[in-house]
């Protein structure tokens, strides 16, 4: 058999009785005949302890010094998983991003990896042993300690299940796998058995927050199988594989919501080349996300400029947005933290016309103003007043229950 | 101006009030001008703290994984003191024990540094950068991470000392410095302000609390002047030095105690070329660390090995040497919790030979009862009952005052 990776997160190792149920469940597969690597997080509330200690003693943290801080909170939780898994009689070995081979650029707190070395990881399993690696975490060119961002284990985990060749990535979570909405929200959503790449990539990117989008970006390019599957029970989970996995195209497969949104508008902008590049630029140097951006026709010569920046980023854009306006002699900067976003996912979509109108009749039907639209060939997002946004992502998965519903049973194509 | 390593413990960085003020030393030295290199233990309780959540893992934690573990909470502190330091306006910069380039042996829990390469040191000393060393921890050649064992990071700042060929290395704690005595046991114990590493090595090795032997023995080895000093008051502290510094040789400098000992008794052993190999070979094997060693004139062809060991190794001696009793038919072994070591030292002695008569005198004089007796050039002990022990302390003090008293304001040799 061969090499399974498995990713279990902060709250799945929180404190000794719940790592010693990881290693149980490791042990269980090592068991079974295969090689095992387990990317895991720091423990449960250990990093936000670490930022809070670090919010004591400076009022800005310096990014390399709080990467080293924070990686700490890995060293702890693979150590720990490695000493029980020997408490079982098993033989295992922690490693650090470092001694995993995860090398990354200089962006402290958002590193990306650069190249991942796994020859430690490989003699590990060569030698019957089982490689515990600290996730989020890997190591710069100059040898400095990096972190990887929000999500960072994730990625970590399918790093190095591309690295050695891994048959499976399995994402250990606490829910069952991907939905077709967030239960939370849609009550009568329903657990999709298997998903493409790109439907995951824009789930992900338009607010479900099962996977981070960048993982799921490493997983596409390197063709890494992840199945993100539950702690607590023992279900098959969702699979994300490539297209060509799939037996067949799901018209629709998944509503995400965003809640975490703000709308901001740049308005009477001379219509003329280069403007936009300016207030963009200026956005990007600043660090703000920027999405879903809307130019309509001009009228004469000006028009209005509308996006979405995650909301916690909506102070700093209004400060730079204030700079370029003058700049580019704009009329007002306008800024709505109240709003979110509603997004119908589907790889079939593009082959559908009549999806996008049956969407926004639904919404319609509901009362619920559209005041945004974007698409992209397998999306369509809807920005509406924040006070809707879960009515309407209730409503859209009602109007494509049937569809969700067939999608959601997918299966893989028979091996050839 | 040259290169001042200071070496701060657990508890001088047990929370962020107090890294903060560890932080202000700093920043001071480095504004007189200094290029300072700072090691760091892990914070307060943080080592005991990780060591009973590897308790409730583990029942016999692996050492390898244990070192991971521990490893950690030097990170953190290292982290925070560079944090609290870029608060300051200071540019700093963290170093775990292998970024600082410390490589050691593979022994875990306990490893001995095999070298040292402190490129990443003098660089940022180099870039005016202040260097924030881990201490206790270093790499193995497999990239291991280990840790050196008790005492470990005053060993770190003498190894670091050494290697960038600083002016002294300052260890920070929570007395003065070192005294003729400690002071709880004995109020008129006076602080000295030079002392030799031979003495200092004596008295470390004689249960003086103050700095651990292998940090002394690396210190003499590398001829690194070093400085124990109070880390709340701003007095010189003692100074640690060369013979060759020292102005004038004291008879005696200092009276340790050491209630930690066992005396193990091996009863009617054969008086035979290579026995006392089979006794001491097997303890070594087994790791328990042997003092005093007493072996007396035989009866019979049967004598009576007398010997020391840590009172928390004694069971582990007893039992190994219940297999050697019989291999080489030795009669009962005798095992005995209850004693103590009282040790005077002074590197003088060896040209005053009424040293030792007076010790024992003294001794006598209170009806204190000697059970061993063992010397070294430089320092004598005396076994006796545990509960004499302070007393005894107290007494030999006293009949040393004087000579104390005037060891202890030796000055250094004028520069020539």
């Amino acid at each position: 058999m061969g090499v399974v990776v498995q990713k279990f997160g902060g709250t799945s190792v929180a404190d000794a009785e719940r790592i010693s149920h990881v290693a149980q469940t490791v042990a269980a597969t090592a068991d079974a005949g295969h090689s095992v690597c387990v990317v895991v997080s720091a423990m449960g509330r250990a990093t936000d302890d670490l930022l809070a200690l670090a919010a004591s003693v400076s009022r800005d943290p310096h990014p390399r010094e709080l990467d080293m801080l924070l990686s700490a909170g890995e060293c702890v939780s693979i150590a720990l998983l490695s000493l029980a898994l020997h408490d079982l009689g098993r033989e295992a070995v922690s490693l650090t991003g470092f001694q995993a081979g995860i090398f990354t650029d200089s962006r402290h707190g958002s590193a990306r990896i650069l190249t991942v070395r796994p020859e430690r990881v490989a003699d590990a399993l060569r030698r019957g042993r089982i490689a515990i690696i600290a996730g989020f975490q890997g190591m710069s060119c100059d040898t400095d300690v990096t972190t990887l961002g929000r999500g960072g284990s994730d990625t970590t985990a399918v790093a190095i299940a591309a690295a050695v060749g891994a048959d499976v990535c399995e994402i250990y979570t606490d829910v069952d796998g991907v939905f077709t909405a967030d239960p939370r929200v849609v009550p009568e959503a329903v657990k999709l058995d298997m998903l493409s790449y790109d439907e995951m990539l824009e789930l992900a990117a338009s607010g479900a927050q099962v996977l981070m989008t960048r993982s799921v970006e490493y997983a596409r390019v390197h063709g890494v199988r992840v199945q993100v599957r539950s702690s607590f029970t023992d279900g098959e989970g969702t699979w994300i594989v490539g297209d060509d996995e799939l037996a067949e195209r799901a018209i629709v497969s998944g509503v995400a919501h965003d809640s975490g949104e703000a709308k901001v508008t740049l308005h009477r902008v001379l219509h003329r080349p280069g403007v936009a590049a300016v207030v963009f630029g200026a956005l990007a140097d600043a660090g703000v996300n920027v999405d879903m951006i809307v130019q309509n026709v001009s009228h004469e010569g000006r028009t209005d400029i509308s996006f979405t920046v995650p909301e916690r980023e909506s102070d700093r854009a209004g400060s730079v947005l204030a700079d370029a306006a003058r700049e580019i002699g704009a009329g007002a900067v306008e800024i709505d933290p109240d709003v979110g976003k509603v997004s119908l996912i589907g790889a079939g979509m593009r082959s559908n016309p009549g999806v996008a109108a049956e969407m926004f009749a639904a919404l319609g039907a509901a009362g619920i103003d559209v005041e945004l639209i974007s698409t992209s060939s397998i999306r369509i997002s809807c920005i509406v007043r924040a006070a809707d946004v879960e009515r309407a992502t209730q409503v859209v998965h009602d109007a494509f229950a049937d569809a969700l519903a067939y999608s959601a049973a997918r299966e893989a194509v028979a091996p050839s």
